[in-house]
């Protein structure tokens, strides 16, 4: 029961040029299933990326870090769901390195060319000959036109397809920025999230990129949770193909390098949004806002506290106002030396506590009212300094439970 | 649905000389339960504790350090459930404070000679008259054989009391030790639980006692976890009477310090895991153990992280052996230079990773089989150092949505 999120109306999705997509069904793990996509870059495109922090990183992430470490010019990107091969050891690297060889083949590229990702259960084996056989069909359906397809081909337990797109002028060119993304457990990305990519025509001097997309994914997939667990396969990739026919960007803090900025930092944190927006078994969605803090650090540890809390995300599944859960993970949140006599909290515009204390005037009907709503924001204000942080979750409800006790099913 | 946990024999629960305790319903919270336990002990007595990390601890909480600080001389134990009169301000202090006068008023000792504690809902106001109104019930009730009656007086979402005891002889002297404790929600206890004591009638030195006490603490209570959440109220207390008479404890390294302390860790560790046991919703009790690691920090790192992940727990829940999510949980961990193609997981007996990878002989029965028991053992071995760490939980379960979307109604 995705909260506020529809899926994208195709013809909102503008096409990027030198982009191509493509996506079959490869029965990777279930029949009648839409889980092999290739996306075809035009030779000359530029691609930074993100990738998670977690020390089992999947196989996948492994190579994709290899190949735009060496610099190669990356021609593709081949992603298959059912299967994260993550916990796979040297087996599953070598199964990984024979899908790239595979499409590499195909498409006349070198396999160092190619930037791979799986997202599924971890620990099993890739069933890299089931992904070989999908290829053909993949290129086949190659469609500069297929960002739909392309959301609908990364999904897993997601039940809406994620994808957005804006378009901004620079020197009066049209600049287009698309994106996708998916992912509805196993959030908690830290550096990226479970599969997400932008592309854009903008002409940008490569050099930019990896500022500009660890800038984005730090404003967007690294502040949201569902669950708390970091995936072993979150990556978060930006595509430049540079068809534009402005000037090439050549700083971030120009006034075009701070317009594409801007936009894909808007178009990111709507894409993870919408992750949160269809967490697995999710009713709310809330925002955790943290401010008043000496760093941006210890407010992003208060709000995670928060934002993981089961008792916190029980309560807003049950509309109650048990706030005082809230109270309680602000203060084990590490902050050694934090005063709780200075704490003020929020319920939208409804001031519950004062000087950490509830406040007199607090009435119970008025957090009802609040939790009731399927969005919330959250706002603890700690009056110890000017940093703030700000991070988006859900809720906790049965649902969650019913979909994780039988996901592999 | 506690696991493998049922209340305790009346018989089983030896007197401790020097201690009586006393139960009564004050209605601070619903009618007709038992809500109110005041433990008196001998004049004599010392008493050590340890108290919730949680920087929004509770007013009661604050009364307790300062009481013990002073070195004052502890006469009796005040303890209400159905309100924290945590996050509750100045004004929770005062209320505290008022409910310490009035039971040294009646026991004719000073305010400062009782320990204050107080377990429920957070945020909301201590009904502090209630209390005062049902000290001269509580205070009637005093026996020293009320020990059960007291593991149900401190009850809240717990299904079962708790309470354990131990017998061992000292230079051909009985020495007794009986505790009781609560919690089955908001535990993720760090220097202590939501409510334990201990009671001994050893003769030791009472400078040996802190030490004592942070020492079962840590090998008990601080190694459970049920949701993560660090309550605003643990606290556990050790009393000791003095009243065996055997001569005085002077070393815990000494043959009497150490059976004294080895029956000591293991109270604790009976009453820690019942409160796993009966951990809201709990259906499995887990036991995860960390080895191979540098530190035992980095150990228990791991295990928390394995413990605190809703994908695991509801994996344990459904008896899926979905056991990726333990390695991903292990992933995240922040043990930054953690090399993953090290790592062997057994379940129970059963080798499932070895070398970062499925091992080839793991045939999925051999976990699902595994998986179906009420207790289980997960082990990590990280194979980059000597030490290990040990973590009790339990699994996630729709009852765990259910109590905690229901709790305060």
């Amino acid at each position: 029961m995705p909260v506020n999120l529809h899926a994208p109306d195709p013809a909102s999705l503008h096409a990027v040029p030198g982009v191509r997509l493509g996506v079959t069904m490869a029965g990777i793990r279930k029949a009648d299933r839409r889980d092999l996509s290739v996306i075809e870059l035009v030779e000359g495109s530029s691609v930074a990326g993100v990738f998670t922090s977690n020390r089992f990183c999947a196989a996948p992430v492994q190579l994709c870090r290899q190949h735009l470490a060496a610099g190669h010019a990356i021609r593709a990107i081949l992603v298959n769901t059912g299967n994260a091969n993550a916990g796979t050891g040297a087996d599953g690297l070598a199964r990984a390195q024979q899908s790239c060889e595979a499409l590499a083949g195909l498409m006349g590229v070198r396999s160092e060319q190619i930037l791979p990702f799986s997202t599924g259960v971890i620990m099993e084996t890739l069933p890299v000959d089931r992904i070989i056989a999908g290829l053909p069909a993949a290129i086949a359906a190659l469609s500069a036109d297929a960002w739909g397809q392309a959301a609908l081909g990364i999904m897993t337990t997601d039940t809406i397809p994620k994808a957005a797109s804006r378009q901004i002028q620079i020197q009066g060119q049209t600049v287009t920025l698309t994106g996708i993304s998916k992912g509805a457990g196993m959030i908690r990305p830290n550096m990226a999230t479970m599969l997400g990519y932008v592309a854009t025509d903008a002409n940008i001097n490569p050099s930019l990129m990896q500022a500009l997309v660890t800038e984005a994914a730090d404003a967007s997939f690294n502040r949201i949770t569902i669950d708390g667990d970091t995936s072993t396969n979150d990556s978060f990739v930006l595509i430049a193909t540079h068809q534009a026919k402005h000037a090439r960007i050549e700083s971030l803090d120009s006034a075009e390098g701070q317009a594409l900025r801007a936009a894909l930092i808007e178009l990111s944190q709507q894409l993870a949004q919408a992750i949160v927006r269809d967490g697995e078994g999710a009713t709310k969605f809330i925002t955790i806002v943290v401010e008043g803090g000496r760093s941006e650090a210890e407010c992003k540890q208060a709000a995670y506290c928060i934002a993981h809390s089961p008792l916190v995300k029980t309560a807003f599944f049950a509309s109650d106002p048990n706030l005082g859960r809230i109270l309680a993970a602000v203060g084990y949140a590490g902050i050694d030396d934090l005063d709780q006599t200075l704490i003020d909290m929020h319920l939208d515009e409804v001031l519950v506590v004062q000087a950490g204390g509830r406040h007199p005037a607090y009435r119970e009907e008025d957090g009802s009212r609040v939790m009731k709503q399927a969005e919330i924001t959250v706002r603890v204000s700690l009056h110890r300094g000017a940093a703030s942080a700000t991070v988006w979750t859900c809720d906790l409800s049965h649902d969650y439970v019913s979909i994780n006790a039988d996901y592999r099913s």
